[in-house]
């Protein structure tokens, strides 16, 4: 089933209580490509500056089931770049810098073959633009979305809309409280029902993930972990490891079914946990699938009951 | 297997955002006991005041597995009280005032006919107070022993000297944190087993469990609650289904193994998602067999992976 990603495309400089490093490949679509890519082909549509120089390109290479025909390479445009601190609790973090760039611009547009993608991610990016790559795929039989407090704050009212169009919502404990005013997970997931998804996944970090489905609810802890080394893209890796699932893993078009979005977080619990061991995409660029299966493995004794 | 709890019996005032209890039965002995009752008998050692009326003891009846011939009445003694006030975030609370009374006395003396106890739950007292229990049961097979900040932060020498003597302890994610230095309570937890138990367990309240264990770590979130009406006793209740699980299934002393915990676990957190729903034991006491075990299998539904 043909999944696609529209977001944003950033070079990063990540400073952790330990270490740091500078320019390095990150931003939402590059994690969730990378992770998606572990279960299905990602169709992968953003917008780089000409500063995105063959280094970046390379990184893409070792993820040979991203499809980059849909990267736009605009010339004399500046790719978006973002500084990060995390603190000594690696929970908290603290933004340098946020340099647009590009991402002030025009949205890059769709290759035309990409118009019969069936599973569509729309990650983080202002709901207008989320809005009109939506419906840049009048064929898509899911679709899903991530957000972030910024648009919940200063466009409310676009991203409304947007949640009355797509089937989920994929977003964190903080913007889930922010958007509906509830603290409890459970109680903020419904209220998001009735503003139109069949489902909300609700990121909580280091504590796991809630799932409030039109079905039931499900909960899971984190995958146990000891070193984080940076936690930049668990969310996007996350999504990513579910979206790829649920593609992969049905051949109907419509089955988002309780029990298929529930498997299919716990894929993406297991990616997220290698993505945080390194920078940038690194850990993701020499995972293997056997990797992968033998952590899943050891999750599902975790939470044996 | 015979279960032995010794700890505290308190009169208890409890204010939440919306609702307020004068006076009610509460104590971590309370909460233990009348949750590991629905597994096993359990014996009771603790003492209170002249001021324990009728009312009070009319409580345990309620909870006929509960064997309160250990618990002392002490004339001319008062029982002791806590009040506590929970702010809007649930998950904090304040003193309002804590009143010794009898606790600042001589512990209770166990009876004689406790003295073959197997399985030993010290719930949190002073740890030099534990260790005396402890030593009041000289043919137990597993002891368990929770603790609190106050301990961690005025008697460590002695909390260590009990740690070096029991075989678990069930504390929460701060006290793990301020006993070991370790925010990740996987790093935590295996830091506490150096100093002697087989198993730790930390308690993180709406966000569930950890297990750490000799065999294997586990992970479960807690059952999903959408009305908390009070908190108190939460962890004592968890940890009364845990113990009365272990004692109830396991007919070998020695069985405290990984897959006997982890299932444990999973007993407390249902028990626990119980008493939250009222004031004081008022939920327990009409808590059937029947609303357990569905609660049981909707759990291992919300964690199915």
């Amino acid at each position: 089933m043909s999944l696609i990603v529209t977001g944003t495309i950033g070079i990063d400089t990540v400073h952790t209580p330990t270490d740091k490093r500078e320019q390095v490949l990150g931003g939402s679509c590059t994690y969730f490509a990378a992770a998606a890519s572990f279960f299905t082909q990602v169709r992968l549509v953003a917008v780089v500056g000409d500063d995105f120089h063959a280094d970046y390109q390379a990184v893409f290479k070792k993820f040979p089931n991203v499809d980059v025909d849909g990267l736009e390479v605009r010339k004399g445009s500046k790719t978006f770049r973002w500084g990060g601190k995390y603190l000594e609790d690696m929970n908290e973090r603290e933004t340098l810098f946020t340099e647009l760039g590009v991402v002030a611009e025009k949205p890059p547009t769709p290759p035309a073959k990409y118009a019969d993608s069936k599973f569509v991610f729309l990650a983080n990016s202002h709901p207008s633009v989320q809005m009109a790559m939506l419906e840049s795929f009048p064929k898509r039989a899911i679709a899903v979305a991530d957000t972030m407090n910024l648009w919940i704050d200063i466009a409310r009212g676009e991203l409304l809309s947007l949640l009355s169009k797509v089937d989920g919502l994929v977003l964190n404990d903080q913007e889930s409280r922010m958007l509906t005013g509830k603290r409890n997970p459970f109680t903020a997931g419904k209220m998001i029902l009735d503003l139109g998804p069949t489902f909300v996944v609700i990121k909580k970090g280091e504590h796991g993930c809630v799932l409030v489905h039109r079905d039931g609810v499900a909960a899971l802890p984190a995958y146990p972990c000891e070193q984080v080394v940076d936690p930049t893209g668990a969310g996007d890796s996350f999504a990513g490891g579910m979206m790829g699932h649920l593609a992969a893993a049905h051949s109907k078009d419509q089955d988002i079914g309780m029990p298929a979005v529930q498997q299919a977080l716990a894929h993406g619990t297991i990616i997220a946990s290698f993505a945080i061991e390194s920078f940038s995409l690194d850990r993701l660029a020499r995972l293997t699938r056997e990797e992968m299966a033998k952590r899943y493995t050891e999750f599902q004794a975790v939470v044996r009951v």
